[in-house]
């Protein structure tokens, strides 16, 4: 019995395997199964092939769209995917290519993910969408939106509310958007297992996240190319292997980024590392998959050693669900239908018997303030001066010891006209000695991938951190400002007041360790790796040097 | 009793001490001695002071001008110093800046000596000349002009000669002007000592010199700064100790030079290395005096290990003559009146019982023509491109690696706004980094002056021989001509030609032995150079990370 659908916006097939489809025309489909947002069928020319399935509308009302093969694409959101609700604030100090979606506002992905796969796909739809104009959806389209569930819960809560401090104006505001408000005004209601509980502690540092009493590791392996359609499709799949498992699942980077977004959902006041870059920046002239298989281990590496963040549920259902699609379908929707994200999320943070001095909170978030604000702008300067950096050894610096060695190479080679014995001894020396300075050109231009472009994807790294402060620290000051201005409620103001500041200076805390360990082992590598660098120079040029005792 | 001069031409005084004197004047003096080409007297006005002595004519016949205090200088040879005559072939190939006065040619000072000399001399008499116009000599004049005796001299064996053979019709033909066309058509005579014989012998590489039985070696001081007329001139003096003797001896750059000229007379077809340049160039940014030096050092080693010029009367006269002023002017007089020079040095050769095959000559001749050019246009590229290397590292490379430096400081300086104790030891690590990286690139601009002026020093003295070999060549293939246009005479040119071609295979060979050795040597130092300063660098960062590990 043949399954039938309207087609809701033209589609042009310009890749083998696909076929073109009118608006209103209607399709027959050989399966209600979606495979990466596309469906298989026959137009009304007879022509069999695919298109994408967000461009139809299945006719028999018992099929839903969502019954797709893959648990992770929600193909028929029909949204502009470049969606991103950033504070002007959050994006101070951002340089251009910083994915730059600050903490409590969401970020989906940075286009289309089969764009990002189809730089190995021969035959890219996307290419093909571009050409046609925006009114119909981008195809196939990858994660679910946060935001659209969040603000209807949101609105939820607001008409439950009884409101007897003043709200805040601006709907649009951090404070507001990310739930923080809400939890202040004692909005926020769910059940909180003690599976959910986190814990804030008082160490001589001030509140700490209390440590993962189960700490792992987890391993990126090389991402692999695998197919789909008989071949016609291909994309990148990363095998991750959790050490509290040891068992090998494979995520694509659409993966991520759906994890990514419900990680921002769930936690208004942690730093969510930042995915790394969609767009390939070319620098220092990397391989492209090597570059954002790095970036992937940097963010693994933050995931994995956040106390919080590495516990919570979606995280370990990444991490840990195999190749059963039922499974990882319901831990999706379990993580998609969590209760504890925005204003509940606070519901779920214990903090030390005695309340912090709001006074002393504030005084810490300021001195923050100025630390972020500084580090951002000089890890700017420091990324600035690296690429350049890398960019003169790999151009210049090699240059000129290449035309050292040339030139070396062309007295030997003026020297060889004199073809006595006793001289043929130093014209080869001089020929190799010309090779060699070539040799150490090469060197220098492939140097900086091995100790500068680490660096530059930690600063990567920090500067999304650095931009998802902002976000945080006004979270936590606009619940101070509204205990301020309400003394008589002071009371259950103040103790979620210090709820939200228990938690936001544990995140400062665990952000500060993180930076000290993070740069402590880059700059070792860093210096590990020059040194090797120069030694290897050294050892070259010792061969050289050799040559000239020989056959003397 | 006062002595009086007229004076010849008009003197304006622009320096302490000195006084303007007038044409046709009648000027006082305070003593016939010279001081460097100046008198001490007082003019009609009653001024004392100095002034020329070459700009006056002393009035009493019984003093001659010549009984100077300095043994060196003939202050009265009235004559422009920059004269340089050099056959245009001589010059072909050479660069600016090099001394560039071929083998035969013969070359003075070029420009006053004291000239050199007052860059350490506030009060130049030169500069005040050089606003004088032309017609007055310059002053004051440093070396004597082994040009006009030799002249005369020619002229006296012309005069005596009865030309059997036609002459060759340019008279100014190295060939001619060398003595080498004198010498194959038999005008040379002179008397020759056995201690003047120099030897050629066959050795399975063809003609060389016969090694000098006792070598010996000759260290070059710092020049000290020296003064004279109470201080108000001065001049470098460089004390050198040739260890045959192991006594020390001071001599000024103008004996240099007045030696050179001697040797170029003396030895037409033997390569004189030419004397560091007058002209600081400023590459490098080297110290003057010290470059000077090393100019002058790595003559010295091509003198002293040449077999023929290393034994010579004038330079062991250089080399051993002591502060005795008598004995310094005797040696002086004795060789500007040597006669075995121009033609009559072929005089002194003795050659292998052997004659050479002339066709096997030409032939050598010819291959080490195309070497000379080849070598020629090759190290030019060669000092080229490290010049350019050496400025890179002393501006672009420096400048790089303390950028690095720079903004590894600014990280360090905003993470020391969290102070944290665990975080200090990587605040101290980072800044330590940053010093580290400055040294770095200060150790780059310090570099090129330890081993690639070295070998830019070794160039300049290559390119000077290279210059002189077309001379030398001109020589051997004037004589060769000669000898094929004259078949009826050839049993007597045969010989001499065979004399001739000798010495000319001998100085080749020299030559080539010399420049594997200097090559070979200078190669090796740089690469010793090169291969510590890696090791600096390397130690330095090992020092730097070394400290991530301290305080941790």
């Amino acid at each position: 019995m043949a399954l039938k659908a309207r087609v809701l916006y033209d589609f042009h097939s310009e890749n083998p395997g696909e076929i073109s489809i009118t608006e209103n025309e209607l399709v027959t489909l050989f399966s209600e199964e979606e495979l990466d947002g596309w469906l298989e069928g026959e137009n009304s020319r007879g022509e069999a092939g695919l298109f994408p399935a967000s461009y139809v509308e299945i006719t028999r009302d018992q099929i839903t769209s969502n019954t797709n093969n893959n648990g992770l694409s929600s193909p028929k959101a029909v949204t502009p995917t470049h969606t991103s609700y950033t504070s002007p604030e959050s994006q101070r100090g951002l340089g251009a290519g910083s994915g730059g979606s600050g903490g409590g506002s969401f970020h989906t992905s940075q286009g289309s993910d089969d764009d990002w796969d189809d730089d190995w796909d021969d035959s890219s739809p996307t290419d093909a969408a571009q050409g046609m104009g925006t009114s119909p959806p981008l195809y196939p389209v990858t994660s679910s939106l946060p935001g659209r569930r969040d603000s209807s819960q949101q609105h939820q809560q607001q008409a439950k509310s009884s409101a007897t401090v003043g709200r805040n104006l601006n709907r649009f505001s951090t404070f507001v958007k990310s739930g923080g408000e809400a939890f202040l005004l004692g909005e926020a209601s769910a059940f909180v297992k003690d599976g959910d509980r986190i814990c804030v502690v008082m160490s001589k540092n001030g509140p700490e996240w209390q440590e993962d009493p189960y700490p792992f590791m987890c391993t990126i392996d090389d991402p692999t190319k695998q197919t789909k359609f008989k071949g016609m499709k291909s994309y990148m799949s990363y095998g991750l292997t959790p050490t509290h498992t040891n068992v090998q699942v494979n995520r694509r980077y659409k993966h991520f980024d759906w994890l990514y977004a419900r990680l921002v959902e769930r936690f208004p006041v942690i730093s969510v590392p930042h995915l790394p870059e969609k767009q390939a920046t070319g620098r220092f002239e990397e391989d492209f998959i090597s570059k954002r298989r790095k970036g992937l281990i940097w963010w693994m590496n933050h995931m994995i050693t956040h106390p919080v963040l590495a516990r919570c549920d979606v995280f370990q259902h990444f991490l840990t669900c195999g190749a059963d699609e039922k499974a990882w379908k319901m831990g999706k929707r379990k993580a998609e239908r969590d209760e504890l994200v925005g204003s509940n999320f606070f519901l779920t943070i214990s903090t030390p018997a005695v309340p912090l001095d709001l006074q002393e909170v504030e005084s810490k978030i300021e001195g923050f303030k100025s630390f972020t604000k500084r580090m951002d702008e000089n890890i700017v300067v420091v990324n600035v001066t690296i690429n350049d950096f890398a960019r003169k050894q790999i151009t210049g610096f090699k240059k000129e010891y290449q035309k050292v060695g040339q030139s070396f190479a062309l007295l030997g080679q003026a020297f060889e006209l004199d073809q006595q014995a006793y001289s043929g001894g130093l014209n080869r020396a001089i020929a190799y000695t010309g090779e060699a300075y070539e040799q150490v050109g090469e060197y220098f231009a492939e140097q900086p991938r091995r100790d500068l472009a680490p660096i530059s994807d930690l600063l990567d790294l920090y500067r999304g951190h650095l931009a998802n402060f902002p976000d945080i620290i006004h979270v936590q000051k606009g619940a101070l400002t509204k205990v301020k201005d309400c003394p008589k409620q002071e009371g259950e103001l103040h103790d979620r007041c210090n709820i939200i500041s228990c938690a936001t200076l544990a995140e400062i805390q665990h952000f500060h360790r993180t930076r000290v360990r993070d740069f402590r082992s880059q700059m070792q590598h860093h210096l590990q790796e020059q040194i090797g660098f120069f030694q290897k120079i050294t050892a070259k040029l010792q061969d050289a040097l050799q040559k000239y005792d020989d056959d003397q």
